[in-house]
């Protein structure tokens, strides 16, 4: 969002609360939109844990303490069955609604864990999808593009860029299972590849961790 | 769902409660999966409403009475914002999880009422989609067909279709408004559409209509 409004569009921000254990996102989330001044957080109720296969809303264990090796080696349990598929869909519909072209996708190919749905080849197709399903696309209103700044940037460029925007870091949040404190565990994936970020990138990580 | 049995597919129902005015097709969805035998029927709940700009979940008048050549012209307000999108994501999601790589769907471009999203182009992008968006296309596990059985039928070959297969009609629904006691309305354009259908087809109409 610090991006986009850098570039000059509104912020309006959309966050899905899709019984992820990892629910303290949503706060996260919160307090970005409104520091940053969004137009409008939205944030809406999905079913995925009636769908289940993933240990980000099933009770499968999340990996911990995994190597960098491991990390970027196939594609983890924390995988979400056409998680950003479904979140791209509802991004489309509060776009043409509210009358934008324009969607923001903060998804990371490089330093990830091999998600399929963060990838460019992805993105692209869902563009082209985009235009094809809805009624500013076919009246051609609107051509939609799906931005992802992020996409191509390793963790330590992200905070890097995070510090130029002048985001506040203290806010943002990675860790998949929180403590019921609120601290994030050091250990899974999410904290290792972000804690890896900001080592690189020489910045102190300024939130809570157990170890 | 009757066309996928007799190809030999198990039939896993998947319904969507998005707010819609005429949620009475939700019960109409779970007599005909009992009644045809579905291994299981999901019915999702979608928050749609928040996101708005459809006759179908707002507060916009459905059109009445319309000519067959007024409901042929243009995209009406009671298309839904990327509603297909949303749907088949889902549908994606559930597919991938219950290890098929088979999805049906319902839409109709030829007598239906200009959608985009009901088109045989979007349906291939989406396939497209499905198989860069998941863990199972892009291990080569799955490659996803989007089946669409009804596509380029008139209402009246539907209507000879599902006599065919042996569907009982009287369970089926398709008033975008209907009455307090659960009958149609008989004036908007799925109402319309549907008696022009069992019209043309010679087969009575067994639903209850206001007029």
């Amino acid at each position: 969002m610090a991006w986009a409004q850098r570039e000059g569009y509104d912020g309006y921000a959309l966050s899905f609360d899709y019984g992820q254990r990892h629910r303290i996102e949503l706060e996260a989330a919160r307090r970005i939109a409104a520091a940053l001044g969004a137009k409008e957080h939205l944030i809406l109720r999905l079913d995925l844990r009636k769908i289940g296969g993933s240990a980000l809303t099933d009770d499968l264990a999340v990996p911990k303490g995994r190597s960098e090796a491991e990390i970027g080696t196939g594609i983890p349990v924390t995988y979400v069955p056409a998680r950003n598929t479904i979140f791209l869909a509802y991004a489309l519909a509060f776009a043409e609604v509210r009358e934008t072209e324009h969607i923001v996708i903060g998804v990371n190919e490089l330093d990830s864990s091999g998600y399929p749905d963060c990838r460019p080849e992805y993105i692209r197709a869902f563009e082209q999808l985009a235009n094809l399903a809805t009624k500013a696309g076919v009246e051609g209103k609107s051509r939609f593009r799906v931005h992802t700044p992020l996409i191509r940037l390793s963790k330590a460029d992200i905070v890097r860029r995070a510090v130029e925007l002048g985001v506040d870091l203290s806010l943002t949040w990675s860790c998949y299972e929180p403590t019921a404190e609120g601290w994030a565990c050091g250990v899974c994936d999410a904290c290792l590849l972000r804690l890896k970020g900001f080592k690189e990138a020489g910045v102190a990580d300024p939130i809570k961790y157990v170890r």
